[in-house]
């Protein structure tokens, strides 16, 4: 039976000089509290404390990562027990689900999941042996048994995890309920929300009109009228600063960017709400709304986060059978030079305003987005996002932003994860890697050492809580 | 004399843990046999068995990749053999193009030419010393004589290079006499065939009026009808596999694909036939033949691959003087994410089907292509292709399909050449490289060994198979 | 107080056994002169030879690598002393303006301007103490009373630092009368004028009319008239070779070149003259004269560089305050394939022509460039520019481009500078990475040990001459 081991090294250059100094680095930084800035956990998780129902639940459905590598070889989601949207028969056994992942869990060699899975298996379920499908059933009772205690529900784990803050994510409609809860449980843990419009200011999200609507009923603003709806926009993101939101989040197709009068803001916000808006013209309210919430950040003061470039939901059958998220999102090219040019003529040169741009197309990193970001006081840096938050993926962002925007234009690391389970394994992979690649800058001369020690913290969690405001 | 040696280590990582694991696994897999599912030798080498002529015959006029370096530094092809199309006068004596070549040698030096050149001199001709113009004569005449020796005819090589199976590339239009031939002859070598239809199916392929007339002679099909077209297709691929094609294989200058209605297509082929089409007809005729051979792809087993993206016969003089497929094509930025939707939403959810993607631009193996490989159960992944079959090209590759499509969503290697004696050479480079990015995952403790062991004549040999059903 | 101190192993990599080859290599090349073919020093401070006046109007005032990272950090370029457009008050106290730089040197971690800026305090002044807000006073009084001593002058570093020849960069209309006063003094160092005519062919260049005007007036050309416009660049092109020009550069928004007929060109340049141009016909106009400029070349020796794809002067309200070249030029992405096809059509094959490509958009090295440079007798590839002049972007550089197009379609290095302080550093960041890269080839077995050695030089010094006819 094959061992599961977390290597203390792992991750480290093989290298003997720079692996020391890549330990030592990791020394001083290993036990920092978790800053998760940026993310999609569920607040209810924390406002009801309930104990996850079984491994399958924990690991297998909510997981995108993981089923989508299962469909690309053939094995129907229906197996995994993922629902149908007709409601049509899905796999209903927890067990059979786990022992399907189990039996394909070498398919993720190799892929970010599979650290982040060993890691929580070793460390929050003390497990000591491989998955396969031999260890598949033990697997299974071991880890339901865990879920049924105390120590593994919800807040156990986050106090466990050293999570200092966390953000979730939330629709200007979302009432906040969850959060509220949680305040007025007592409890301490910080979880906070951040301020997400697409449903209303994507006029291609579905129910567009009715949720303009609705949020105009939230706010008792007439948001069919631009400028009531843009003070809808004011009014929700001051009620989610109550709930501790410091953050915005907008997750466009493009970067796109525009700059139109109030004339033709309401013409296009006409057209959105009839419904007879052609792609081109819901780009431009989608861009002119980035442009909006950039100055309405400037102020109140909520730090922008801009994550342009997927092509959501590529497969129709799937989308059509299944829904939204389920892995069939794939980035696209994405232009920031261009596209940016109007959000940045009017507010890029406040300093007092964060706007931290993300990208999936890693020939921006070098390109445009570390030039803009060593240019521009409002603009700063996320870190590598989705596919990109792995091993290689953070090798490459470091590798192409430093030398241009230096480390004080990026904003540490977010996990920006809906897998509780994996937050703690992927900013312990970040750190690792902070680690190697500062520990070589310093082998190579090209760091003082003392430097590099100063350097590791921030990465690690100085940063995003300063590009925060945490 | 410098000489000539190929060292055991060659491409491991210099640092000794790394390399020692790379050298255990490479001396798992170094004998393996050679799976060639994709390439362009000559079946009448195998058909015919007759000896290369000279040095010069087999290693320069043949391969582009040589000549066309020695032109870009100056380098008349006239001075190397290559014939003219008016016929015009060109070097015919073959030791002086051999002098020029080897005077030239060091021009190599860092390309991957050089490593496949030293590797057949060192393996297939037993040479230890090193090639430049002093050595050119002694060389030219040691390859001769060993080209006069039974054992040096392709056949012979076929067998000493431990070729499992080998596919060859052929036009709709080709009748497969050279297969057959190897056939009837008892030879008990593996050449199949391959179904390449750009003849037939780009209407900007010269003569491509009369090769969709001679298709329907050929399977006594009415090609000038939509129906009838496809049938001929049908027939013809079923002819191909009876010659042992398990794939075909497609070379669009994009990968843009469409599903119009048939009357929509009859058009496309109206006007492809009268000549009359525009650029962007063509363009769509090329795509909606691609989602057609998927459809024919999922109904008779063959896989697809699909090489897009290079800008054909960039250099118009050396066109008209000199002909196509000289050293001229030039990769350029290649769409797949928006491109590939339309054949997608056909059969991209299907797992009876494989279509294998290639791309000459790198930007898109982690933005679009592991994204794509790692969700829909139809698609893989193809190796490193042409200027990317090369020690940096696979290190860059593995880097950034893994994490987002994991190994098994890949295929292995393809040598993809024309140039036989670079075959053993350029399978010997991937499988070290292999070994070499999967020790360095061990010693970093992101793979365990075990797992590294049984990945790695997967990827030397197993996924390949698999892949193409061979 | 934190030590600065060069390691004589720094950038070398960390393994001993491919740092000590580097570090052999390095040895045969670190005191070879450097070749300088192109960059943007002021020729006056060679023919005047005027001391600097201080630590800050010697490395921040003039550098926007430095300034636009401080701005970037919320530093408004008032405090650094740059001047505004309107006249305003700025800082004038140098000591101040340095002190802000001080405090906040930790910005520059991990930049290639860190690196540049220790090796000049460390070789240049002689400096032991790393520069921070409590050594900011000590540098400022130290590094100005070196720059008050007759060996700090202009001309006694051009000849520490060893510079065979050094290439400044000229407008058509300017008259040479610094080249001419140093030719006149007697003074060795070899001052050379590249000619740049962006002024005069760039119809969006602020004054074009009476540029154009301008330069019939040098020439006695009618310069309204496409013949005359012509011959006036023939004119001026061979006065820029009485002062040494070997070289010609064109820094275009893209690498779009076109072919049109004379009278053609004659309407393009009326549209251009009376001001009533399209942006399309501006990018037809720049891109007509790249193809005229290549054919000069070929008729008068000039060697031609082609810089495209700076989005310039990003920022509007920068520009309108502080003006052009104020460190908000970013990058773009860029085609070469189909852009460079009409010049390369028209003169691509010439064996006497060298066209020297230069990119921002690293994408392009291996998908673009190197296989044109590895196929097209005039092209050649020039070193990585700008951003990419760095650690990093070296090594992506030769791992991209040299596999395709071997090391000698390469042209080695350019420090592109108008920093003069940095010329040394960069040379010698480039021949220490150009040491390590070589030096992993010769671990890692793919070059043999005498190659590297003979390599290095032609990297560090041999390439440039040859290329730039120097």
């Amino acid at each position: 039976m094959p061992a599961l081991k977390l290597h203390p090294d792992r991750l480290f250059p093989a290298g003997t000089g720079t692996r020391n100094v890549a330990r030592r680095l990791y020394s001083t930084i290993e036990r920092l509290p978790i800053v998760s800035p940026h993310g999609h956990t569920d607040p209810r998780w924390f406002a009801d404390d309930e104990p996850w129902s079984d491994a399958s639940a924990l690991f297998i459905t909510p997981d995108h990562y993981v089923f989508r590598m299962l469909y690309s070889q053939g094995i129907p989601l229906e197996d995994l027990g993922i629902p149908r949207a007709d409601g049509g028969p899905v796999e209903t056994d927890a067990r059979r689900i786990w022992r399907t992942f189990a039996a394909n869990y070498h398919l993720f060699r190799g892929t970010p999941s599979r650290l982040w899975l060993d890691h929580a298996f070793a460390t929050v379920f003390d497990i000591d042996r491989r998955l396969d499908a031999t260890t598949a059933d033990w697997y299974f009772d071991h880890i339901n048994a865990c879920l049924a205690k105390a120590e593994f529900r919800p807040r156990a784990l986050f106090e466990r995890f050293n999570i200092e803050v966390i953000a979730t994510t939330e629709s200007p409609l979302d009432q906040l309920g969850a959060h509220r809860k949680i305040r007025d449980s007592g409890w301490a843990g910080r979880v906070i929300t951040a301020y997400r419009p697409d449903p209303v200011v994507d006029p291609e999200f579905p129910g567009f009109r009715d949720n303009v609507v609705r949020l105009g009923g939230l706010t008792g603003e007439n948001t069919l009228r631009w400028s009531g709806y843009l003070n809808a926009h004011r009014i929700r993101r001051d009620y989610f600063k109550t709930m501790g939101a410091t953050s915005t989040d907008h997750g466009h197709p493009t970067a796109r960017t525009f700059s139109f009068d109030a004339a033709q803001c309401q013409r296009l916000l006409d057209r959105a709400l009839d419904g007879s808006m052609t792609a081109d013209e819901a780009e431009a309210f989608r861009g002119q709304m980035l442009t909006e919430m950039a100055q309405m950040s400037l102020d109140d003061g909520l730090v922008m986060q801009i994550h342009p470039g997927a092509s959501r939901n590529h497969n129709p059958k799937l989308l059509r059978e299944f829904g939204r998220d389920k892995g069939a999102d794939i980035p696209t090219r994405t232009d920031y030079v261009r596209s940016l040019g109007p959000l940045l003529e009017r507010v890029g040169n406040e300093r007092g305003l964060t706007v931290i741009l993300f990208t999936l197309d890693e020939t921006t990193y070098a390109r445009e987005l570390a030039p803009l970001a060593g240019h521009y006081p409002a603009l700063k840096l996320g870190p590598p996002w989705w596919f990109h938050d792995s091993v290689e993926g953070m090798q490459r962002y470091l590798g192409a932003v430093v030398e241009t925007a230096g480390f004080y234009n990026t904003v540490g690391f977010n996990d920006d994860t809906r897998a509780f389970m994996s937050i703690p394994a992927r900013h312990d992979v970040w750190r690792r890697i902070a680690c190697r690649v500062l520990a070589s800058a310093v082998l190579e001369h090209r760091l003082d050492e003392d430097e590099a020690f100063e350097l590791a913290p921030e990465l690690a969690y100085g940063l995003a809580r300063k590009a925060y405001r945490l």
